[in-house]
């Protein structure tokens, strides 16, 4: 079978009603930038609404504009792959508060300066109420399936929870229905790691000169380095670099330099995944999303009881976790599997074994592949 | 039972001997500032020696210097308790590259300035030579027992491996005999968090004005704040923290405040953690003393096997872990107990069943208290 060759269309969508937040505020003017593959149908029933993590984007399965790097789930979503874009019309928005070309602290506010920390805090459900008014405006009354890893896993669980009949399935991935605190205590590592940086300037580092202007680099990329550690499982670490030294210039094997170079490979690599992150990263961004995960607690959102959050639902559900995944361990699908059963909706809920640790999600799984394209049917 | 009321005896000893160093340097006039408890007998055999953790100090009993706290393992060391002082003559000293009275970054160098980053990188064998030179000035040729938890599990099992013949018995707390990949990765933050902050200067911030001189103190209290979330486990911090909020300050309950501050508990715990930190330690300390932790493997430096570091021992061995020490997991106490057995050496092995995570060793762990006594005699 011959696939047509998969285009992504890129748009900004311009809210023309204010999106209310539930920190109390209402934003006016959200733009919200997304990519489409694939063909909606005449019924308009075949949309999927991929919801993109911490720091992903609407980049799904088309090059990434600053890094030219592919699309971060190119194995998954495109012609005849486990989220067929022959068949389905896929949908993912950059997240309200990021800065991927949609509304976020570096926007300009009603004055035209940048937000900044002026912008209001944001929560996983605020995110939902955008990619609702995104699907609004595309006409899609109710999509086939909201799918989401990690902080896209928790919007899909807000999604289907708040919006029970914008969807008739969830795919929810190494995610949460609430953020521990240990999670917390790992992002507020984080903040406090770009707030230590004086480039930060209370977050009014937009269009400063020196240093390229580009605001804390130095802090966020520390926040980087401490957030990619749970995203790896201590094996995974173990298998891809353990104790292994960095090779000398002139290729001879590593050796201990008895200096605060880069001596292990595991250094060299945290130190590039922690500055790379910085060119196509803002700092403030990166702090308003870590809150709005923090603040994220499905439960607490219906009165304190997991299974009232779904109370109202008739989407099908699928949860998928890894047993490496020590940021969101199995432990937390399984309270949702169990609130799912108690609020008597469909849920099949499997724990898959992949080395890679939370990152799973991103990376070569084959037996994910497999329960995405069979859930999604 | 009267017994007598608990005397530290503090000194600092120049080693008359320059210290050679793995990095091959000798370091001049080494100073090692110690602490003693109880009376040595006339046969000089009841002595035994703790080695401090990363962040500790020759404090194991007596009132912190600067923060006016007990010290770190009062509840293990005194008349009548577990570590004995009325049977046994205590020594502890600040371990060289630390910052509580011995040579380290913050000393002099032979032109008179601080060593800063021309000290040399030393590693944890080096730290049990100042132990064992320490232990040559006070007479003593065999000590009883050298103990120690975390990096003082490390120097016990340096020490036992390197100065078979120094020790009659090793007992090693929630330890490891080598630095994983994940334990450098930690480090490794913490050491960027540092030297990001611009107030570190290459490390020369010693009496530099403005800012009360202090050095990189957002840096360090960052680099806490990461080591710190390892400290605990996952269940521990839920269990003290969850996701309770912050009371106001007016006393009524907490709530999200949409902004900023730190609304949970967890984040106020660990920003305390990071700002009290900095008053107490000395930044570099902290860059050369997580250096010589991840420079740490045993077996690696005995021909890369692990048993042949023990082959000329005769000394008893004691490995204790915790099973909620994500840390210094049980694994690798398990590892060293196979060494152990495969070089023939007597070891007791095991793994106690604590809520606190790593930081066990130091808390109120009753069946840790009757191990140190039982294996002590």
């Amino acid at each position: 079978m011959a696939s047509a060759p998969l285009l992504a269309e890129s748009r900004v969508l311009t809210l023309d009603q204010p999106l209310a937040l539930d920190g109390g505020q209402q934003l006016d003017g959200v733009r919200l930038a997304y990519e489409t593959y694939g063909a909606l149908n005449a019924e308009r029933s075949n949309a999927i609404l991929i919801c993109h993590a911490l720091t992903g984007d609407q980049h799904v399965a088309s090059p990434h504009p600053i890094t030219g790097k592919p699309g971060w789930w190119v194995r998954m979503v495109g012609p005849g792959k486990p989220i067929d874009t022959d068949r389905y019309f896929v949908i993912c928005a950059n997240v309200l508060g990021s800065c991927l070309g949609s509304t976020g602290p570096a926007s300009p506010a009603p004055d035209g300066q940048p937000w900044a920390m002026r912008f209001p805090v944001i929560t996983i459900r605020d995110m939902v109420r955008g990619q609702v008014a995104l699907l609004d405006a595309l006409g899609i009354a109710r999509v086939h399936a909201v799918v989401g890893g990690s902080m896209g896993g928790m919007q899909a669980l807000s999604f289907a929870a708040n919006f029970p009949e914008r969807c008739a399935a969830a795919l929810v991935i190494a995610a949460t229905a609430r953020h521990s605190a240990q999670n917390i205590a790992f992002h507020e590592v984080g903040r406090q790691a770009i707030m230590a940086d004086p480039e930060w300037r209370g977050g009014d580092y937009y269009g400063v000169e020196g240093k390229g202007g580009k605001g804390p680099e130095k802090g966020l990329a520390v926040a980087r380095m401490a957030a990619h550690i749970t995203y790896i499982s201590e094996a995974g670490l173990t298998e891809k670099f353990g104790r292994n030294l960095q090779a000398r210039p002139d290729g001879t094997p590593g050796a201990k330099t008895f200096g605060f170079d880069a001596d292990f490979q595991v250094e060299s690599y945290l130190r590039y995944q922690g500055l790379s992150f910085t060119d196509r990263f803002d700092a403030n961004s990166y702090l308003y999303i870590t809150r709005a995960m923090d603040y994220f607690d499905l439960a607490e959102e219906h009165g304190g009881r997991l299974a009232d959050a779904f109370a109202g639902s008739t989407a099908r559900f699928c949860l998928v976790s890894f047993d490496t995944d020590w940021l969101y361990p199995t432990v937390e699908s399984r309270i949702i599997a169990h609130a799912l059963n108690a609020a008597g909706c469909p849920v099949s809920f499997m724990e898959l074994s992949a080395p890679f640790g939370h990152d799973s999600f991103l990376l070569d799984v084959p037996a994910l592949d497999r329960v995405v394209a069979g859930f999604l049917g």
